[in-house]
């Protein structure tokens, strides 16, 4: 059932991300990359926050080979989606099929019903439905110099463990990290039930119209001890196994029974 | 555990879609809501397919009031992604939570994977995500002029089951209807395991820079026939329960066994 990686060889792994190239939460998922296997970067060329699993299908895309100052097989800036940047580089860029797709370190949670909205997660997502093990990445800290450096160890052993061992079948990792620096150790949970209460924000335009920014609260309904916002709360790493089959197997029957 | 509408009053239903107010998929799926209901409708002001649950979180968004010459209670195009149309229509256009809300009818199939890149699909789901009974509609012809006609029957019987029995807690109906004037039935099934293979089509500008096009291949793997792409082919309308929480549960054991 998990799908092994050839360790003979050194892994291909490919490291994407929706805040772009210049993000330090993706500079500090290079360098631990770097230390595992081969790596070739793909980063949307602006930001890509709340992108979802948005393709872009009615726009041409352009990309940039870059240098970048770390030690990587090649680094490049697409115009496309986090979910673009995956499709790009398993079809056009990389010459094999990567062993490991990493995306983040994500500026920002993606915890609970975040996975949905979440360009870095989209990009995991994507590569999973490609057949690659694939694992997002975030720290519960949205600020641009937030401190990443306590992930770094456990990011690498994370990893090393997938890279051995692979991952179930058509599973993703959606990893989240506390914003503090010791970690009391890592949870497997599922995601909480939890969502956004919005309210859009009008303003005026200088020149009379009205405008709205989104902005919202985010309500978890769900104190269960088994889900991620739990294991946030209380200093734990949590993992959430994801899946992009969105059937609810358990509604089944009573659908059957509407009789439609 | 059925959420049941309060059937002394007429039902608030909300229409939105990915295509935009003028696509005649929406059109139909109004003059079927306008029999069952008082209809709001909420469109992007632009084409947005494929643009999966992204928000729009850097960028002023835009509301304008539009007369349509359908009986509607109001019809609003709003510059954001379906996901947002939701949004802004829940908190901030309509006084009640909406009793329904009906996306599409989607001019192409949101069936097995497509479900993730929708963006008719993403609108249901963040109605669901909200709390509100909700399906999408999509019919498998991309054109513009597609014959909706035989449909009409077959969502107004659907959509009276939903608004009297209402759905699962947290379950979206993805509904797909095959391009045939007469349907064999309907079938509740699982997404289809199928995903796009990728192929990036390389041009060049008239100023001589490289460009792509996203263009892909469906490949289906899965041939089960409980599934949604074994309904559409046999002639059946598929009917998949979808749900938000993307937590793969049966993955949870196997990853405890990796000792993060």
């Amino acid at each position: 059932m998990l799908e092994r990686n050839n360790m003979n060889k050194r892994p291909l792994i490919l490291v994407t991300n929706d805040d772009g190239i210049t993000a330090p939460g993706m500079r500090t998922l290079i360098s631990v990359m770097i230390e595992l296997g081969d790596v070739v970067v793909v980063a949307p060329d602006r930001p890509q926050s709340g992108m979802g699993h948005a393709v872009t299908l009615d726009a041409p895309l352009y990309c940039e080979k870059v240098s970048i100052d770390q030690e990587v097989q090649a680094a490049y800036q697409f115009s496309g989606t986090p979910a673009d940047c995956v499709k790009f580089a398993v079809s056009t860029l990389l010459d094999r099929k990567p062993d490991l797709c990493v995306s983040g370190i994500n500026h920002g949670s993606n915890s609970s019903i975040n996975v949905i909205y979440s360009g870095t997660m989209s990009a995991a997502i994507e590569a999973g439905i490609e057949g690659i093990p694939s694992i997002g990445f975030s720290l519960l800290d949205y600020s641009w110099d937030a401190n990443f450096e306590p992930l770094k160890k456990e990011i690498k052993k994370m990893t090393q463990k997938v890279l051995a061992q692979g991952l179930p079948k058509d599973i993703i990792l959606n990893v989240n990290f506390p914003n503090i620096p010791d970690f009391k150790g890592v949870k497997i949970c599922r995601q909480a039930r939890a969502n956004w209460h919005e309210k859009f924000d009008e303003r005026t335009t200088p020149h009379g119209k009205k405008y709205y920014w989104l902005q919202g609260e985010f309500v978890n309904h769900d104190l269960g001890e088994d889900t991620d916002e739990w294991a946030l709360k209380n200093g734990y790493i949590s993992v959430v196994p994801v899946q992009f089959d969105l059937t609810a197997y358990k509604a089944m029957e009573a659908l059957k029974n509407l009789n439609f």
